[in-house]
């Protein structure tokens, strides 16, 4: 009988760890993995309309390579076709498929947008400092990578500055390849902009502030972007 | 000057042939694979959704298995969240967020269903000898398959029996192993229902009179499926 109440004790408190478990992190996290889910799936569909447009207008197709350009132009109104087209004379009810579709693309991007707001004002609301030095993407990037929050901000400016680099690092690890220098932090436009030469040391500075705004966050602390920005621009070679 | 003169004639006829090329077939061909698009990406969004939607609610999503009935769910109504849940506690905004998400789903579903019934009604007008024998699914992806109907027409019936069975085919013309039976034609009811025994010799049957259906249709015959129909019956072991 009280082994039957521990037990019963433990399942409360398990789920109200789990319960505490789901934090605003994990809510920017699970919309940034839709939002990369949904970027794939865009891609793949907006494909298969071009092939489908492309039986009745395929010089429209390619003249129009903005994806977007494209989708609306089709969606919105009856492209006419070319005088001295090659695609074949569809009928009303045929282009109208083509235009649902289309639509419904539309409808996809219209969320895309709608959640990508969505993860911004939770990130400014939530970690502003990591934001200010990293961008929307990228901040929402390095939290897929690292997990969570806390585990952001119980990482070593070492391991921040190689997050998205396992790969190369396992390669070095194991079979004596080049050390890697940074990982998904190559797309910070600093470390873009930067020489050969320096693209490592720009990725190490950017770590090391990253590292003290997660824990600033995490423990608590208040908004320090200005003394953070104002470090890094110091240092930068 | 008069090869000029030719090259320009011979683009204009190419061009002339290629606007010929797209046929009703051609369409419902086109159609067939965003069907099938559409399909796995609503699979890929409505394991995201399930996924954010387990953050506050997973007793939920755990009972409801069916995924429309799930979609739906969240879509119109704000489901409850149980006394003793696991879920965290979230806001207004972050369940509307989700919700947006599940009607986005919706749409893409009830685009789905548009397509489907644009699909069947023109495999009706167009292949309806080959659509009594084998429904709206099958016959799309034989049509997939063959490349087109005159493609599928010109098959012997030896060829439509196998069509999905070229991984095993190959495999048996390299390595000696087992000769394969059938394709795609494996999906039909009458061949699902025979014995593994005759599973073969049924799928032969249904070839040859899908080879005679197609050649019907793409030589402007008429409709001829009682008779088909009534050569099935009488043949199938």
């Amino acid at each position: 009988m009280q082994f039957r109440q521990l037990r019963e004790q433990t399942i409360i408190e398990t789920k109200q760890k789990i319960k505490q478990s789901v934090g605003e992190d994990t809510l920017i996290i699970q919309a940034a993995t839709t939002l990369e889910t949904l970027t794939t799936v865009t891609n793949t569909l907006i494909e298969k309309l071009r092939m489908w447009c492309e039986l009745y207008n395929p010089e429209f197709s390619h003249e129009t390579k903005d994806n977007k350009t494209f989708v609306d132009a089709i969606a919105n109104t009856k492209t006419t076709q070319k005088k001295e087209t090659m695609g074949g004379k569809l009928e009303e009810k045929d282009i109208t498929a083509i235009q649902n579709f289309a639509k419904t693309i539309q409808q996809i991007s219209a969320t895309q947008q709608e959640i990508l707001k969505y993860a911004e004002t939770k990130l400014k609301n939530n970690c502003k400092n990591i934001l200010e030095i990293l961008e929307t993407t990228l901040t929402a990037k390095l939290l897929i990578l690292a997990g969570s929050l806390k585990n952001l901000a119980m990482m070593p400016a070492s391991t921040i500055q190689l997050l998205g680099a396992q790969k190369a690092l396992f390669k070095h690890l194991k079979e004596g390849a080049k050390t890697p220098k940074y990982g998904i932090l190559a797309t910070h436009p600093l470390v873009e902009k930067a020489s050969a030469k320096n693209k490592g040391k720009t990725a190490r500075i950017l770590a090391s502030k990253i590292a003290i705004a997660a824990k600033v966050y995490y423990f608590k602390g208040s908004f320090i972007f200005d003394q953070l920005k104002k470090e890094i621009k110091q240092k930068i070679p």
